[in-house]
């Protein structure tokens, strides 16, 4: 994840990066009141932050979401001693005023079993000569007893001045048992290196035929982006092992947030090109995570022979993807259920930022297939359960809270049948998020334009993808307080995003266009996860 | 335009077309109270059907409309005898009730300056056995002293039982100099044809090197649309010469409103593809008019040799197009606004349908470029003009009715900067019809889901188009009272749209996410057109 700064700054940054140097400021504002732990901020102002946040109607039940400050990107999710360890950038005095502190490390939950999360605290700080102005992005694997992280530290020179610039180094640091965190003294990669800006961060550790590899987002002197792998032997000495290199152009001003795995024998690689132009129905968001699958991965010459990538979410809400390997083999996802520079309503609350619920990863046919991890029924409470012909809006009854696993088996014998799901709706049905089967156009449809507060319109308030028109469509939904994860098809699309609607807003309609559809249904209210 | 049935008829036609025969029902409902004249209907019914028009709060002022009932395609636009004609195709009693009667003929408006409309009567009803049920559409071309009309007249054969099958004609008519119509006795082409169904309409008329051609929508025995081209010595004797080729692929189950014209030393192809799926951004309307441009058509071989076809217009509301040419050689297009089996608002006040505003055409680098006719500046009243410089919303002051010619020039110098353009608004602008200018990803998004009466919400509320960056984006949009007409960058991509709001919501705002943008407008409100 790229810094965050304040809007006019980011401003100034993107014309940086598209258009070479326009214009730079210095950063002195920025780092005014930089801080290397929330114990050096007097507890008045924090809290003002904790107290902020609890007036927040939209709090998630199911979903880690930030105590206050920002939430970012996912780090070092992994499974080490006994439980999944799961950290986030953690922004904590983001929208602090008077003053406005600057920290930036790693927060850590764990959890026994994917969806009960315990906060564990921070485990990382900005306190050190290399990560003074942020611990930022990085990864875990269990190395003996103990958890390796590897991770991207962020300094800045000359901030005082209009000549500012960044220092990346690539750093390691062991947790124990019991998840105390020791930085390593020393980096493992000094940054810049040769050919590549100050964007060179984000490392993904892995091991394959007894080798540790990391792969590492770059920008290139030519402002393009990629990614680079290291390897190892023993953690200590990296060498650079070169650039990947694709079949497909390298779109894109900066890669992030790169992750590269083998799963059901393939190749995929996934990382989070900036700068990409919106096409057709593709890349509306302001920044994207992609994924390409193709053969495994040559590490000998680093070619990766996918032809294409496309969004792993086609949601309004999904960046900086991070997997793991679960006990049992499973490759699970997380991701943050945000975009860079959101103008979220959650910041007058002075919090903002969830992960997605933990999803299970499978390939099928060259494309990603995802699934809410099994553990969710974990969380079953009440069943509601029914069959019915539907034509006209009808209301499926299915409790008064909006968390719930809800699944739509749908199906019709007119072709131009075009099924409507309405949730988060109030009584009336006049707003709701809405889901349109559109078979007559072979296309689906997520509008959010009339689902509660007015949030990045500016993108569009729809996303759509391709429909398979077969006999029956399943749906799929996670739905909690102020968020919905869609899957289409048993995975095969799925869409992520938030929706901040009032709680009395909790209803669900199905209606149908052209003909009728037989709607199967069955949702589970879920239970809040256990942070204990 | 294919005909018009009540909603549940349309449904089985559909799964007829695209599954060979799913289900046929007798069509004894349909023509039971059918009616070759509006003299043959009680007073008191035609009352109705007028009193209730007058109810609506959403009639247009500068646009046509229907009268009563319902207005479909464009038909014989055409300069004759010091007026311009345009008719139209209309159901006058297609919202009746009590009984619901079902006539269909052509309802004729002229003009002396494309701007102000007169309405004349009807010019065609269905009162002879070719035309029986329904006076499909056509076109006409002036020859000597009378206007020569070539249309398609419906029969059907037993309608009483559940093997109907269509009879399609092309028939002729005269309109003289005091607008009346005599018909041609006699068929000029008998359908339907070898090798092609029933699905056999819409002939454009139009003469080059010395002989008539007719270019006529029809659909395989395959089931597959194409076009015919029929050619003429004496408009008495029509030959086929044979389907045009095309070098893509001729999608959809039907080809409707094919036109065929020269145009800046290119052949321009129209045409109404039935079927087509959704792909990307494009064809997301449950039907599309379309355009293909190559070089000049070999009428020797038929041969066309554009590439590609693309939409004419990218927004909501616009199909069947027809185009003509004006004394002073412009190339004049009209179209219906409006998109078949629309669940309009305007239903329930016993009308609906109104046409676009004449429109120049031209043709640059391959592409149709669109815009109002010049003509329109004689219905300028109020100008407003101003220039600002704009981040926050601000409201741009222009009177107190949508009807204006709205010009917006907007330039900045970030690269990223999104500017917004809300009409419809009310005063807080919450609800508005939203124009989105996204640099940062090079999209302009038309909005349309919070403006007013849900509208086809199931084909999304999103229209958008790939914006090219440059300094400068100059919008222009044709507003009237329940309609907009959007022209990007002079007419390179074309919007068009019903909107319907309240009166109250007149207001427009402009806003700019991310840096500034500096806004130099011209609004000219529009006087009503005249019918006199």
């Amino acid at each position: 994840m790229y810094q965050y700064l304040p809007l006019f700054l980011d401003t100034i940054s993107f014309l940086f990066y598209q258009n070479e140097c326009v214009k730079m400021i210095n950063r002195r504002k920025q780092f005014e009141y930089l801080v290397s732990n929330l114990k050096d901020i007097p507890k008045e102002n924090l809290n003002k932050e904790k107290n902020s946040v609890k007036r927040s109607p939209y709090h998630q039940r199911i979903h880690i979401e930030s105590l206050f400050g920002m939430l970012g990107d996912p780090n070092g999710f992994s499974y080490f001693n006994g439980y999944y360890h799961l950290f986030h950038q953690w922004f904590p005095m983001k929208y602090s005023t008077n003053p406005n502190y600057f920290q930036q490390g790693w927060f850590h939950w764990k959890s026994r079993n994917l969806v009960d999360w315990i906060p564990v605290g921070e485990a990382m700080n900005n306190d050190t000569v290399f990560d003074k102005y942020g611990v930022y992005s990085g990864s875990a694997i269990p190395i003996n007893n103990k958890l390796f992280l590897m991770y991207n530290g962020n300094s800045w020179t000359n901030t005082d001045t209009d000549d500012w610039h960044r220092v990346p180094s690539q750093l390691g640091a062991y947790m124990n048992e019991n998840d105390n965190v020791a930085k390593l003294a020393n980096p493992l990669i000094k940054g810049p290196i040769s050919g590549y800006t100050g964007h060179f961060r984000d490392p993904k550790i892995f091991k394959k035929n007894g080798k540790y590899y990391s792969i590492i987002g770059a920008q290139t002197k030519a402002k393009t982006g990629t990614v680079l792998i290291y390897e190892s032997q023993n953690l200590k000495l990296w060498n650079k092992v070169g650039e990947i290199k694709t079949n497909f152009e390298k779109n894109g001003y900066m890669w992030e947030c790169s992750d590269y795995f083998e799963l059901d024998n393939k190749g995929v690689v996934l990382f989070c090109p900036q700068g990409l132009k919106s096409k057709g129905n593709q890349f509306l968001n302001a920044f994207q995570a992609c994924y390409a699958i193709g053969n495994k991965l040559d590490f000998r010459n680093l070619y990766f022979e996918g032809k294409k990538y496309e969004e792993i979410d086609s949601g309004f809400d999904f960046y900086a993807p991070q997997t793991m390997i679960a006990p049992d083999g499973r490759r699970i996802l997380s991701a943050w259920m945000s975009i860079m520079n959101s103008n979220s309503p959650l910041i007058k609350y002075h919090y903002d930022g969830c992960l997605i619920f933990p999803r299970e990863l499978s390939v099928q046919n060259d494309k990603l297939i995802q699934k809410p991890v099994s553990e969710i029924t974990k969380l079953y409470t009440t069943d509601y359960k029914g069959k019915r012909t539907i034509s006209k809006n009808q209301e499926i009854i299915a409790g008064l809270v909006n968390c719930r696993d809800i699944k739509f088996d749908i199906s019709t014998k007119y072709n131009n049948a075009i099924s409507i799901i309405d949730l988060f709706a109030d009584r009336k049905n006049t707003n709701h998020l809405r889901l349109v089967l559109n078979r007559m156009k072979n296309r689906f449809i997520v509008q959010r334009g009339k689902a509660g507060l007015e949030f990045e319109d500016e993108f569009g308030n729809e996303r759509s993808c391709k429909l398979k028109v077969e006999n029956s469509v399943s749906i799929r939904i996670i739905q909690d307080i102020s968020s919905a994860e869609i899957f289409i098809n048993n995975g095969e699309n799925v869409f992520t995003m938030r929706v901040f609607v009032p709680k009395d807003q909790y209803h669900i309609f199905v209606k149908n266009v052209n003909g009728e559809v037989n709607v199967k249904y069955q949702i589970h209210q879920l239970r809040k996860m256990s942070s204990e």
